[in-house]
């Protein structure tokens, strides 16, 4: 007899569904999973898919205690009160905890501030997110070829070598990276660029109309706003998250404005072009 | 006998070159392109292709003055010198000038200025530009589906039909717009969006090792430095073209830069995401 790994998933959402698609379509029945949702909608969507073995609350979840990992996929802001309900479960094994967050520093500190020893956790991010959210924007397979961040982790050695087979399974590239670095990289290279396509969006908004907007808009506006329609909820938590980080690329960004500004001020070709070049 | 359309095409960069063999794709015998350009390797790649009846640089073209129209697809900042270059030839038909710049505002002032009222000029914009420059890298085609905005006119209506007509010839949308309101709107839909991605990349450069760029950059980041490697030399003078307008959005940038900062240093979770969403 094989043994079946219990996976349970919380928060299904476009990462949490996908996550569960993949990890079924991938394992089959080598797997079992406990999908948890609080919207009785969500609830309802992930019980017409094949995906779970059980889908239900937090709360009422009956195979919940029977997890040898569990993914929690859901907003950043709700991930120390998802650890402060799990600290309540019995569960029958030794259980990891893993998430799938955007900012890892926060999120480490609270798992290692709320969660026992006898918690094992492994902070995780795998960057796979679109502009889409919600379960019905679902993709299995969306994590085929993209990277994944192990970053921030309090467990044996094995148990952090699951996680990555795991991932590694759904097709992803597993690296390590420790909490304040991977902050300060996203920090720079995600949360930014999306601080700038909302602001871009806002000044549109604000100088111009939806009709010129339309009209007008070519390539490079077309990426910003593909980036700006992520979702607000989400990223105000990214950023709040990661609000060191970013406040610093915000006091970078503004210095590199204000000097473009004087050069374009002084209208100098070659001191511009050279500027943009660095 | 049908009569043939002489076009000039001057500056044989990507968009020169793909207007080059959109032309002659659709149009074949039915029009006589000549090419000019000042570059001698250019002057060489061109002459391999076959769309033009000659190829020289403008002083020492034979054929330029027969033209009908003439397209000027050198950089914005050559404009006004060649329009003073072509105040020089002696033209045998009425002659109609345009043009391709990313700016409508001062092309137009120095076509005025420069040109004798016998020259007829329609400024033209077509959105068709990507991160690729040069002759090489000519896509023929690349005009199809794309809008062309008609900006800044000193000619007969007539005249301007004809330009209009020559761009639905290459499939595409053709509208009008006075210069000062396209430069105010390309401000803040093309040439602000393009301030932003060349301010991420010098601060990810500054900050991050390209190593760490390459690994850890995701899809937002990756459409910035698809738009950042475009051309310095080329977006360096569009800026400073349309600095009047860029320096307007770069101070509004910052006003939106300020108040995102105040909410990050304030954590309000509701005030943030509101933000946001305008």
């Amino acid at each position: 007899m094989k043994k079946i790994l219990n996976i349970t998933i919380i928060g299904l959402g476009h990462i949490g569904g996908s996550l569960a698609a993949s990890f079924k379509n991938t394992h089959g029945k080598k797997v079992s999973i406990t999908g948890i949702d609080n919207s009785p909608s969500v609830i309802r969507q992930a019980l017409k898919s094949d995906f779970f073995s059980e889908v239900s609350t937090l709360r009422k979840s009956k195979t919940i205690n029977e997890s040898n990992v569990i993914f929690v996929s859901t907003s950043i802001r709700s991930i120390p009160l998802i650890f402060s309900e799990l600290i309540k479960v019995s569960f029958k094994h030794n259980i990891i905890i893993t998430d799938v967050g955007s900012v890892k520093e926060e999120i480490f500190n609270s798992a290692t501030k709320i969660l026992p020893e006898k918690f094992e956790f492994v902070g995780g991010h795998p960057i796979a997110g679109t502009e889409k959210t919600g379960f019905k924007n679902l993709v299995s397979g969306l994590f085929e070829n993209k990277p994944v961040f192990i970053s921030g982790v309090r467990a044996k050695k094995q148990s952090v070598m699951l996680i990555k087979s795991l991932w590694k399974s759904l097709g992803c590239l597993v690296y390590s990276v420790p909490p304040s670095e991977h902050d300060k990289i996203f920090g720079h290279l995600s949360h930014l660029p999306h601080v700038l396509a909302f602001g871009l969006k806002n000044i549109a908004n604000k100088k111009l109309t939806s009709k010129e907007i339309l009209k007008y808009g070519g390539t490079s506006y077309k990426d910003y706003s593909r980036i700006s329609e992520s979702s607000e909820a989400l990223w105000s938590e990214i950023f709040l998250s990661n609000r060191k980080n970013l406040i610093k690329g915000i006091k970078e960004f503004r210095v590199y404005l204000d000097k473009l500004e004087s050069l374009l001020e002084s209208n100098s070709k070659e001191k511009t072009e050279k500027y943009l070049k660095l």
